[in-house]
């Protein structure tokens, strides 16, 4: 392994804080892992400036320009078919093209990242829709793969059944976990709590033997660890994650409120201490699921060491792949 | 307002702690407010010994004793026709019968207290499907009322319209807001968003004139009280009440580690703060909404403070209905 290098594809276009931003978290990533190289896809002038600025190894930064941006107005569909100059286009390409190329990161429209995931990404003939997961930290350590967080909003139980392999897969090769336990979101833990979708999904997840099937999770301990990967349709999973995100974020200003009121300002330790757990945006972004090579969704307001993570997370994962094979 | 006496029908049976919590979080309640008088139904040994212990006014108690208890094992109709001396059965004919009785707390089987405020407490003909609601408290202050969060778990959209009025019904009775702001959960801000079931919905909340329909509200948002009732299905609303409770306990648990770790006693204060606005068992408990008279649901685990506030929450909307009658 050791010789190998790996290239990441980044797609430095969309992104709240604009190009500088990211190519400055790609380029910290370099620093993190000796056999990484880096593509960066965007505005020249732009991707270059910032790496001018910057003591990066440039001689592992490779800059492909391009002309066109899709944006969050942008239809997903039409603007992949008509953008032909895109930096998501171009990325997805490339991603797609060159064998040492083992993932990408964007931080643009989540839209036209599924579509041109399934587009570019899945196995001809295949016609899985790709999922969104989220990796976030469990209460008892290690984490937990949320997965759909809202790419498929309306769901069947085959859909939520197909969530169960990919979020299993996944732990495997990024936590090699021998045999990950799937658990079922639902309104209560016995196998006859949930609506339709989820009676369903649980007696077909029941018979499924080539999952490691744990049964019902309620939403107090969605995020215990109690299972590994935590199924559930996009709406669901889209509540637990923006509700976690809104609760912890809701605590960490009270608690800084209470520091300034108290006059104390040792809390304010706490307060990085809290902020390291249940700052999701920092952690990383969401994982795009179901298509041939690994897709990094970040933060629409990612900074450079949540850009700096979701790199990280690629090469850990093409380290444990490599070791799999 | 001030000669009238009202009276508070409390199930004492059926609870995780027993009769005795119950009774005294109940006697507690008498010395908040003066013009309340306690209905106790239950154990009559068991009542009549946690009174006594007491220094409660005896004469603001009846004590009415039953022989049958209605458990989470029952099936809640069948119990309901069978289980006549049961408390929940009293209490709830008491209820109805009883003009001077302004509402009931139970804090035993979910299932049976929503069957049974549906058969006992709905006006004849009507068959409004009773909700389960919950009063959070809001980040910008003031209150959310979640509803639905749990009693319904598959909805039709008519049945999210029910929930927006009784909701605005309740905040306006309970909290004396005259146009109360009435959002619905959903994946996105946009009326774009959201599964089938919100989509249809969005679009007849918006075309209802007699409710402040306020639009689509995002899981980060859900209790930052952009809306002061939150309309969802109850299966999502289960989620964002369990898991908030779920995220709030588990970092309030981390700041008691990181106390005992760094030697810093003074952040059991914070604890303490935190405990406070966080801890949703002690806030409360679910409401029944859709029937004639207020029922709340005390958590199984309730403990006496809990029991108190919820009878405060009963005797505060009495005052505030005559106020408004």
């Amino acid at each position: 392994m050791g010789a190998k290098r790996i290239t990441v594809v980044i797609d430095t276009m969309g992104s709240d804080r604009g190009p500088e931003t990211i190519v400055k978290g790609a380029c910290q990533a370099l620093l993190d892992s000796e056999d990484l190289d880096v593509c960066l896809v965007g505005d020249k002038d732009a991707i270059e400036k910032a790496i001018e600025d910057n003591k990066a190894p440039k001689d592992r930064i490779r800059v492909v320009p391009t002309t066109e941006v899709i944006t969050n107005f942008d239809h997903p569909v039409m603007a992949l078919q008509s953008k032909k100059d895109s930096s998501l286009v171009k990325a997805l390409t490339i991603l797609r093209d060159e064998e040492t190329c083992v993932g990408l990161v964007n931080a643009g429209s989540t839209g036209a990242l599924l579509v041109g995931s399934m587009m570019f990404l899945s196995k001809p003939g295949e016609r899985v829709r790709p999922a969104l997961a989220a990796v976030l930290p469990a209460e008892k350590g290690g984490f937990v793969c949320l997965v759909d967080t809202g790419a498929n909003i309306d769901c069947l139980p085959s859909m939520l059944v197909q969530f169960a392999h990919q979020g299993s897969d996944f732990m495997k090769d990024m936590y090699r976990i021998e045999s990950p336990k799937v658990g079922l979101l639902s309104n209560g833990a016995e196998e006859t709590k949930g609506n339709k979708l989820v009676k369903e999904t649980h007696q077909m997840l029941k018979e499924d033997k080539s999952i490691n099937f744990v049964g019902n999770i309620e939403g107090t301990n969605a995020l215990s660890g109690d299972c590994d990967v935590l199924v559930c349709d996009g709406f669901a999973g889209n509540q637990v994650l923006k509700n976690s995100e809104g609760i912890a974020r809701r605590i960490i200003t009270d608690i800084v409120k209470y520091s300034k009121q108290t006059g104390k300002p040792e809390f304010m330790a706490l307060v990085q201490h809290l902020m390291a757990t249940y700052d999701f945006n920092s952690l990383g972004g969401g994982i795009v699921l179901g298509v041939d090579k690994p897709v990094i969704k970040a933060h629409g307001a990612a900074n450079e060491s949540s850009i700096r993570n979701t790199v990280k997370m690629l090469v850990n994962l093409a380290h444990n792949k490599n070791i799999y094979v």
